[in-house]
């Protein structure tokens, strides 16, 4: 057993900082210090109370203590690994990045990641990371930093924007629903035991929740064709009746995967992140709530995260009375293999600035792809090649990041507005959409 | 007196073979013969017989011997030159490009360039044109070609797709306008006389009809900024009755510069072509046809260009009837400079593909610029370069040439319909977008 | 085990099908058939005939049937595998390669690779490698593809060129000796156990046999500035003297990584490969027999070369008196994960034309790079950043690789002279340098 | 008449001061004010003294006021043009460049461009340009700078490297002697009056010193390969006694273009550049003195150099003596368009931040290329396409350019030796090649 020291920073957390003991408590590999850190002080020091009942759990072999520190500095002291997944500002903030947008006419399914409510997320999100990266640097530089926090794309990038030379991932999980997805389509077609989502071999190309697998090997053979072949479009009707029933049932995150199929069939890759994700991307699948309901999304409203965020205890007290198991992310996986307290190597998918995996994006773009983890070691594989249309649809996505992040790490407004004005979902009156970028501006209380 | 043989396909037009025979008159540099060619020969016959008219007006020097060949090899025969400026199909044509769209909720200004309208035409346009490439490379291989023809860029494109040892030339007048209008502004805003188009020397970049001035030099001073700084935004309703008046008046194609003027105030970049051009290279401004008129410009309808088509005669007789003056086209000029017909340089913007003054696009991408042109020789000049965000537009439009025009030339379907797909116009429903190619696909009568 | 079929081209080797028999006996993991295939049919039929002595040696295993074939595609039918190790013509063809140069004053120590000895190989090579090319994809299209013969980056290249669906990799050991003399030093330096060479993790750019390691990782710490305030220059004299006792003992292949040692005291990276093969990429170390053998390397000698390829079966006898012992090749390790006979991922280096691995190469020229082998399955791993300086080496050979490839696969003789005039041992009169040219020409009876 | 103040730093050269007064008395465009700084204040002042002489000669038809200043502030005030002609050092710190890398048994024709000799006049030119830049910026930042200074490239590209936003050409005569030549050789050939140099259109690419003509047009009418087929290669001895005569009468700057017409025999475009330029860029004509005499070219001995330097007056008095008559550069053309003097568009060659005319060279790097001058305005204009083979010769160049500019910008010793240890002249050995660039580093008193 290797002994390391982590930070979660975001460790009041009432899911994910949960989740992370419960990988660790699961680990034979690792052993050592876990320490929590969150601005909300109170919420760290609750998970810290329970943190005994998780590791106690039956099935629990991993031992981590668990501490609490009031500052950034004193939580970073000694780190090997160090984990983030805040929420950037208080739940209703999302107010700036949903309703506000809302009112000019533009719907997103979730909000965090791109088009204007991403946009106004990643405004406020960045010079927070920004500030955890210098953190780090003067800290504990040699520890590697795992990234969960969205937008992912444009918080990974402050990281590396603020301090180059930082060893950070950012770390995603819904490329995984794609392989259970294929996996679970295998076992129906082929008439076989259900494979693990392991035993599906993505080759991937993109930015996180705007992935494509552009082929999907089983066995060493390529299904990809096949899952095209046998895809049915889906009616309308169902569909819409689907969404409406999963609205009522508060269920919000299924996914039909009926746009990562619309996109195979029309541009012959298959979108590789949840359809609320996809969507958000184009200007095609959101123009209404009925249109997006009729692929078989919903919309996560804002009203139920407000909701959800007022009880975290009753979250903590639900996961608490469940068994202990793996979460189904893969960050403990990814701890073990940096730590070198396995000797496989560790092949996953990632978020990096580009260094050549994606010959088609930028150089430093953040762009996720396939890599191999090994001892203090990440190393990117060469993505596959988009389809030149879908490829121009990552292009505009790759441009707004760069124009965001170079703008509000340079307090420069009118190059984030540049970017604000070319997102796909902003296809409104250009009048209208001055007037939306002025509103999140205020609401955001900028001053530059 | 240089003397040369120019063919001229189209040459039945009722407009812009009057207009080259004025400038061919008023030249002091060129004689020799022009031949017109038209797959309405009838039409082209009627041209002849004005010709000696318009030949004989007051004012003309340039002595030009007219004929007309029945086949396209006899025109070329011998030629030194190819102007080629023809209506793809007749008129009526244009209900695919303009009508069929319109159903699906897509409103096209213009419609011969880009969007639905501008693909169903580069369809239906690129196999002509390559015809017009081999004959032209069977025929007469050194002659310099002209073309005038919209899609410009598609048109362009097929010629050096079918031939790339063509010697082509896009040409354009947009941009000339964008001159004028600087040169006005200059004359009230500095109190001078009224300088000449050519006085104002402009840094442009782009693709045809979506260029864009990067700096704008009077006197060898930079007025851009200053310009920027007189604009004002205009009110909705006033540039809205503005183009309701001219709707009345059948004045379809003055623009305000309103929508130029747009990507000034909010990217840092004058829109170098008519706003009806503009718009429809983004999705903003044709969201409705009351968004369109808050912007002063008015939708050419269709029925107005069947009605025009069918009395060529009328338009002819009234052009007889005026004074012989020029076109304000540039042909003539760029005939006399690759004849060897001047000493001077001609500097003017022209559409060839990119052999790198537009470092941003791909090479071999049909690509507006300016250039140099002397006798036998075209150079390009490198371009200025554009703001990310707009040379992300750029990108755009540049992708969707690229897979239309492969997708004609091998009749790739698929191919065509993935840049129909990502073209920014078609912001609705994928299933919408699927049932306006078929419904299209099926108007052109295609046949793979 | 799985059941495989591997066709051996050049099959009657005295060598390498020697140890390939020895790998697969000793594997765990594969049976089946193996298939020698030569155009010596008799050295083939002589290495079947021992066959059965090397898979009944102690320690043997692997089962596995081997036959000879008198066609190529006979040879090829049903194979899953095929390995292509050749000698391109007989020895005696080696005369062109190192004794015409000489007579020019250009000396090189292997020959068979770059420089005028490896261009004269090359185009001799490159058509036979078509050829298989073509027979591979016409008879058994999904077969992996092992090539080790030299020159390996034209030679990979030729099958790619030839047939761009083929599934080909091009393996080499250099680097294995690089990771050796690593493991050698950090035994001696830490003052640790022997590390196995898998224990050094390199990350590597460039083309084969001009490889560097930018870094060089062994638990989790990087080793390589370490490596370099240890490393001493050493004595010309010294050197020279080591250089010179080795030729009187035939020891041409020891290197004591003087060259590549010296790469990294200038330029920051060390060099990957066995000096005598970095030497010949650079006009450097090659002036004189005196300025080679002052780092520690011999020239080997056409004459010894000639002399052992005349006594192959004592060569063969040699071998099987020898112990069972695994050849230090990947060759084996490498079918057993493409076969799908193993869970592990395999991590090796490998030359294979660049998607991106090398985002400082161009798309298509065969690079040598990391990368990740599964159940049919070859994924490139990104290379580290070569100095510019290294790269600008790189960059040369990379140009000279496509001219010569270009050149052989059009026959096109001034394309091929093109890149042989600006090879930089080629660093003689422009006079000379062209009589060298058609010397070489005339010899290799090429009539284009 | 335009009325201008131009500041001369370098005004006490005792031959470019004075015939650029010479041109400016020849100007019908121009008048105003010239300024003379020199480091060397009592030059400058001399050169004054003689300038009434030299203005008032007949056929004078330019009025300048010349005056001195003592430093370069005073000197810059108000300056419209800036002209930069130094010799960085007195002339005996040429023994640095040419004698030093003698001894190592490398020998260049002129030293002041590229090899060693080049390098380490960069590495003394750079800071002093980088000044200059600073001083203009500071005092006159509307002002065109035309730097006439060698290593041309190093030069500009320090006066960018230092100041981003200045406005400067660099300017260099060796094209116009290979345009004279095509002239010469037009009259012979097609049996025609002499034609000027104007008359020749070249196409040109390359970096300065290093250019050559892809095309060469008159009259309309591409002529090289007329030239081509029409060479001669000349007899090795011959053109070794033209070298040696030339010697004996210290004629060392004609060219017999021999090495520039290999270029154009071994790889399809003509050098165009004098001989003894062209040859340092690559190993192959200065192995030795003889293999370079056998090209018809001298070395011009560091001894002449300096022989000349100590007799300043007596080249101003011979100047004076001779008729008024124009020099044969360029830089009073370039200044009347630069002042919008005159309404013709100039087009020439200069040297300038590659900003995508030389679509295969890195953006920023100086590259020589046409373009087209007006008022205030600098327009490149697209190079053609260099054969692969040669690109790869100027892309080492390119690198060494880089290294060089960047390591003496930051001070980085170990930056500049990546450059120096790549250079293709210095194909020594690497222990050589240490020592040299130590020594040479010794004399320059360089203290980084």
């Amino acid at each position: 057993m290797k002994n390391v020291k982590i930070t979660y920073i975001g460790g009041g957390s009432q899911q994910w900082a949960l989740r992370l003991m419960a990988d660790l408590a699961l680990s034979e590999k690792l052993s050592g210090r876990l320490v929590l850190y969150d601005i909300d002080h109170a919420a760290a020091l609750k998970n810290k109370e329970i943190s005994a009942q998780i590791f106690g759990k039956p099935g629990a072999v991993g031992k981590f203590a668990v501490d609490v520190e009031e500052t950034l500095e004193a939580a970073l002291k000694d780190a090997d690994f160090v984990v983030i997944s805040i929420e950037p500002g208080p739940t209703e903030k999302r107010f700036i990045d949903l309703k506000i947008p809302e009112k000019y006419g533009i719907c997103q399914t979730v909000g965090d990641t791109t088009g204007p409510g991403g946009i106004a997320r990643a405004i406020r999100s960045i010079p927070t990371m920004a500030d955890f990266a210098h953190a780090i640097m003067a800290v504990c530089p040699d520890a590697w930093v795992i990234n969960y926090t969205n937008p992912m794309a444009w918080c990974t990038g402050a990281l590396y924007a603020a301090e180059p030379g930082i060893k950070a991932l950012g770390c995603c999980h819904e490329v995984f629903h794609t392989q259970e997805m294929l996996a679970k389509w295998i076992a129906e077609t082929y008439k076989v035991d259900m494979p693990t989502r392991h035993d599906i071999k993505l080759d991937i190309s993109g930015v996180n929740h705007f992935t494509f697998a552009t082929d999907a090997v089983w066995k060493g053979k390529s299904v990809l064709q096949d899952f095209a072949d046998s895809m049915k479009a889906g009616e309308p009707e169902v569909l819409s009746k689907n969404a409406l029933d999963r609205e009522a049932n508060e269920d919000w995150f299924t996914s039909e995967f009926k746009v990562a199929e619309d996109f195979l069939a029309r541009f012959g890759v298959l979108g590789a992140a949840g359809d609320r994700h996809l969507a958000e991307f184009v200007p095609w699948y959101l123009s209404s709530k009925q249109e997006i309901n009729s692929w078989g999304v919903c919309v996560t409203p804002y009203e139920w995260r407000v909701k959800r965020s007022q009880n975290p205890d009753e979250a903590r007290q639900k996961y608490l009375e469940e068994d202990l198991s793996p979460s189904g992310e893969e960050g403990v996986v990814l701890l073990e293999a940096l730590a070198g307290a396995t000797d496989e190597l560790v092949r996953t998918n990632f978020n990096m600035p580009n260094m050549g995996q994606n010959p088609d994006a930028p150089v430093g773009a953040i762009v996720e792809s396939y890599g191999l983890i090994s001892e203090n070691k990440v190393e990117p594989i060469t993505c596959g090649i988009l389809p030149s249309a879908v490829q121009a649809l990552e292009d505009r996505n790759l441009e707004i990041q760069q124009l965001v992040l170079d703008g509000v790490m340079n307090k420069d407004k009118d190059m984030i507005f540049a970017g604000f004005a070319i997102d796909p979902l902003n296809a409104i009156s250009p009048r209208a959409s001055r007037a939306l970028f002025e509103e999140i501006w205020q609401a955001l209380e900028m001053d530059y």
